[in-house]
């Protein structure tokens, strides 16, 4: 009778031919939900578990069949016009004797019949009356952004008021689906606790992982709820069903092959050539920032300024239009009004441009969608990539190129950081260049009317110049693509995203100013957190951890112990720890007892080991040494205390060498620092920094924060 | 028959002296909990409802008496030798006819003879079963650091995961008591939702704050559980209690009356003469930098040096002892070695020293409790306060008095800082410095043998040169007496408190750090609020906290408005606020209007105001003085961003123009700002935070954070 298939995830098998046929049925009559029985049929080709049922036609065949399938039963109306049963009467549980199954059919029929007179009946379900154990939600719907999702919860009214819910992007594995089920923060309920018998875990994301198979296989499924599905140590039942059908949904955004994205952006950031349109010699004028920028940040490909007014601009020969520029050009940087932009983007197209940077305003975020809309039907019919409009501009320190209108920048190192909003932009910028961080790229995506972030993470993913990537978006144009990006890219290195508009204040705003729909925050928390990217929960962490990954090494382990001369600073950087999602290494008495051979009777050695506070830099660096040489010990983290005995730059050369030694001998063990004292620690945590210890003068959180954020990472990335 | 008596703290009558003669009884028999009628008695003395129940004797009263209460009944052994009634087979539940309840009692003694041969069976209660409505649990215990503490959560297993309970210092008024109750994250589950029928939250409030009278009546009731109460909206009712005594609990910590604390207080941080315990011309000696900072920090008093061995010391005449001293000595800077300390502080007291500040370590921290008890024991005696030991010392700025061994700092200001941690204080004082806040004192407080919070809180609470405080602290030695001197101080200004050892491990280390013993950290959040202090998640924002509320004005509604050149800036601002609990104000069309004439019609009015990036001075002058003039809009947030059109400083000084102007007018409004751009927002920042803006560069979640605090400190002072 079916066709067996295999599940796009799981490699389970599937009678999908029964769901195809029941599908189509359904479309052809132009519905768009299943009957009760639809969805038991799905369920069965999906091994989705239900109760028993049957359907009656009668008030005796109620009764028979309710004798058979066991008492007690629920009875349900059917009718492809009802599907708000239970507000239709339709509905009734706890039918416990035959007689009573008799008047349940009559009363719902009745029921169906009042509520609505035209509506075809089919008949009364009758199904296994399923109670017990724990009560859960199994769902699937499509999200906006990421597809098709699957979300499970624990049931009951208490949970609905906590939302203690998670979702994931589907399809997922048995072993995603397992997490999922283990993620919601009252798991321990479904374990069991006091003596309450817990529910089967495997069974739970057993099922997770088949619905997430079924709404794969058919996208045309926009909407799957099993609730209640029932659980407990023996199985887990799907007591209701729900399918919403949508047979006409939005066309997926444009993709582009791995190979093609990389082609057009190893163009754009490594261009041989690049073109000015709109370069003036006219100071003040976004065109004559933007070739000042290029020609003095020391870009060594050649210049061509666009401008049909001038012979030459900044000191390079300028053209009337970019068809007249000789030989190749990789990159058009476009620096004039919205309204010219189409012409001349017809232009550089015939010339074989990779890209065009549309700095200008006056595009979808003014209203003018049309506009924008026309220029990207432009760039696709050339195959031209468009970065922006409504952008700074973009800087990529490897090439010395800084294309845009803002301040140079070119301090060169290991990240890139892209922004949706020029304001973000300059905060990037001005925070660099204030803690000379080490950038590869900067870029501003705008509008983002083509070029997103998948686009720059499959970039940068794979560029040896970049070690960590740092993202601020407020929207993602096609989320699917962004995680699968992440997904290729996170095993490599460290991917963190600000996503702005988190709360439903935060999202009204981004929907008035680009007109993005944020989605719900906790859809893009967990499938952010599926995807490997680690979460920055504002801008001033986005541009931390921006700056600290790359310096930080990874850690091959999770014992980290706390070297403290404050016993002040232990207890906060302690609390910390915890806060991060990490924990102290329960020091073994062997270390134990090294450590106190270093530290005063009245220090505190186990964790923290607080060396007190009136020691010489002799203290501080056996005791540092000894943590670094230890192969248990994976992290450390330095609570510094300002004393005239161990001055600020004395502790930041000592553990500069002391790290520095260690990693000659090829141990390079993650080190961060919290540094209290007077202002003479601003220096010293900048001299470590640049040494590779993460340092923050005047706050224990912050350098703990920064190695939670390096573990989270390498957690996702599979290092420990 | 009993004496009717009024609540501590309801004004309720109750029947103390039942409670006091069956609390007596108890005490004489030797025991530390009660039987079921016990408590039955004393929740009748307390007005807290209890089920209809009686003791049965034999099978036979069991049967009549069920029958009478009403069945179902729930029967329970009565024995003053059984405490875990259920572990001893002692409790059956549902007995539905009159043969079961004789069946149940004759199974019930059976059970608790085997369970315990020796125990005295008094008979077996029955009780009306109760069950339905809603599950919660009202408790009292006694907690080591604030007394007598009163709990309120959801019952039933899934809350004991998820902790949804909340804490309160007894004795509670019926107001606070149901603020308590609708203090749990799922009160909506109490309100009734999804159909559901809701509970009576005032009767939930007034069974609390009975139990709260109750225990403050009876100290001796060292616990107390009603769990479960089943409420719903007709009432409540207490189905079970349980109440352990503890007619021994450890003495009271000394108490000072405020007249005292103050009178002792002025003479510490005003003296009109300072002794130097060990002033030393030989530098880097802790007892030559106290004296170079007194004298050359300009303090105006009295310095007396107090050296056997020098007959003059940094230019002051020395003596031998202070007994030598002429004149009044007010306080008494200890600078020698923990073991000089005793007989020194002998010579002090004699003097008649209102403080000794103990700078040496080597006492409690180091092991050496006994020296410590010691010399308190010598403080007592003579009437000395003590500051510390195992401090840095303390700075009072308006004195120009820096008594300490740190360097000296002399930004006046209306910040006091307090640190229980000498690394805390270097921290302190490096932030500080770098950020030029203004501060009245920073006082380190150490092992707090004697002075500690909450006489700097009656202090600084009083003192008209300190407009806010700011307090990092591992433990309170008195947390009731800190609640009541907050309770004081938090009308008048904010008060600001870090408490280190939040978590299990940060407890931990709190532990081998100082002997403190944290208490459990919800607790101290609850009470901590209670008490109106505002508290900071880490120590970043107790400095951030403390340098810039003095400088907002207190806002008078919560209607607050951003205003944004950077559309970016708005959607991270508007997560800021909800994350910071507050929210954005609805702007009306009229003043929508007049937004929008000050804007480009593509920039985004509604709340953020969207200005838009290229805009000069004259679009944030007349939207920010918009902003200041409308009566109902009570707190600005502006997001700059960088341009060549409005540089950074241009945005400071028309920023400070705008708010010194509406000053000016009497409109005196809470405004912080956020600035996105290149390095010069840095010194943009720490201009507007110097003309009464708060400000920071690279940082939306910092301003708004703030003005939460600021906001969180108005709601508690009753302000809003």
């Amino acid at each position: 009778m079916a066709t067996q298939t295999t599940g796009p995830a799981t490699g389970r098998t599937y009678d999908r031919e029964a769901v195809r046929t029941l599908l189509d049925r359904a479309r052809s009559a132009g519905r768009d939900s299943l009957t009760a029985p639809e969805g038991k049929a799905i369920a069965d080709a999906y091994g989705i578990p239900v109760p028993g049922e049957a359907l009656a036609t009668s008030a005796d065949e109620a009764v028979s069949l309710a004798v058979e399938l066991g008492l007690p039963v629920v009875a349900k109306i059917v009718s492809p016009d009802i599907l708000h049963k239970t507000e239709a009467g339709g509905v009734e549980v706890g039918i416990a004797t035959p007689e009573a199954a008799a008047d349940a059919y009559r009363r719902i029929v009745a029921n169906a019949r009042a509520y609505n007179a035209d509506a075809e009946i089919v008949g009364v379900q009758l199904q296994q009356q399923v109670t017990g154990g724990h009560e859960v939600i199994i769902g699937a719907t499509t999200d906006p952004t990421f597809g098709k999702i699957v979300v499970f919860g624990l049931g009951g009214v208490l949970v609905e008021v906590l939302k203690d819910v998670t979702f994931r992007m589907a399809p997922i594995t048995p072993e995603e689906a397992r997490a999922q089920v283990e993620d919601i923060r009252a798991v321990e309920v479904l374990r069991g606790v006091r003596g309450a018998a817990g529910a089967d875990l495997d069974r739970l994301a057993d099922v997770l992982s088949r619905l997430s198979d079924l709404v794969t296989d058919f996208p045309e499924i926009a909407e799957a709820d099993l609730n209640p599905v029932f659980a407990d140590a023996s199985g887990a039942v799907a007591a209701d069903l729900r399918f919403v059908l949508d047979f006409d949904p939005p066309a997926p955004p444009k993709r582009f092959e791995r190979a093609e994205i990389l082609t057009a952006m190893e163009r754009v950031f490594k261009p041989r050539s690049i073109a000015i349109i709109g370069a003036s010699n006219e100071a003040g004028k976004i065109g004559h920032s933007v070739i000042k920028n290029i020609v003095d940040g020391g870009y060594a490909g050649a210049v061509h300024p666009v401008n049909p007014k001038a012979p030459e601009v900044y000191g390079h020969k300028a053209y009337a239009s970019i068809s007249d520029v000789p030989g190749d050009v990789d990159v058009a940087v476009f620096a004039i009004p919205a309204k010219f932009v189409a012409s001349a983007l017809e232009e550089a197209g015939a010339k074989g441009v990779a890209a065009a940077i549309l700095i200008p305003s006056g595009f979808a975020e003014t209203g003018e969608q049309e506009l924008q809309d026309e220029v990207l039907a432009i760039a696709r019919r050339h195959g031209v990539r468009l970065l922006g409009p409504n952008i700074y501009g973009y800087y990529y320190t490897p090439e010395k190129l800084s294309a845009t209108f803002c301040t140079p920048y070119d301090v060169a190192g290991g990240t890139a950081l892209t922004s949706q909003s020029g304001g973000i932009g300059m905060a990037i910028l001005g925070y660099s260049r204030s803690t000379r961080t080490g950038v590869s790229a900067i870029v501003g995506v705008g509008n983002k009317a083509d070029i997103d972030e998948d686009d720059l993470l499959t970039f940068f993913g794979q560029d040896d110049n970049t070690n960590a990537i740092a993202m601020h978006l407020e929207d993602l144009k096609d989320g699917r693509a962004f995680v699968e990006a992440a997904r290729e890219v996170v095993p490599k290195k460290p991917v963190v995203v600000l996503k702005a508009g988190r709360t439903s204040a935060g999202a009204r705003a981004a929907g008035s100013h680009t007109g993005a729909l944020a989605g719900d925050d906790k859809v893009y928390d967990d499938i952010l957190r599926q995807a490997g990217v680690v979460r920055a929960p504002g801008l001033n962490e986005l541009l931390e951890f921006g700056r600290a990954l790359p310096v930080l090494p990874t850690p091959k382990g999770e014992n980290i112990v706390i070297i403290t001369g404050a016993g002040g600073s232990g207890v906060l950087l302690s609390d910390a720890v915890i806060d991060n999602g990490m924990s102290l290494y329960e020091i073994p008495p062997d270390l134990d007892a090294s450590f106190r051979a270093f530290i005063p009777p009245f220090g505190a050695a186990g964790n923290p080991v607080d060396i007190t506070g009136g020691e010489p830099p002799s203290t501080y660096e056996n005791t540092i040494r000894l943590g670094l040489d230890d192969d248990n010990v994976h992290a450390l983290i330095l609570g510094y205390w300002h004393t005239i005995v161990t001055p600020p730059m004395v502790f930041a050369k000592l553990v500069a060498n002391v790290v520095g030694e260690a990693r000659a001998r090829g141990i390079d063990k993650p080190v961060v620092a919290s540094l209290s004292g007077d202002t003479e620690v601003e220096e010293a945590a900048q001299y470590l920094f640049e040494h590779g210890v993460v340092a923050y003068p005047y706050t224990t959180e912050k350098p703990v924060q920064v190695l939670g954020a390096k573990y989270r990472w390498a957690r996702s990335a599979g290092l420990l």
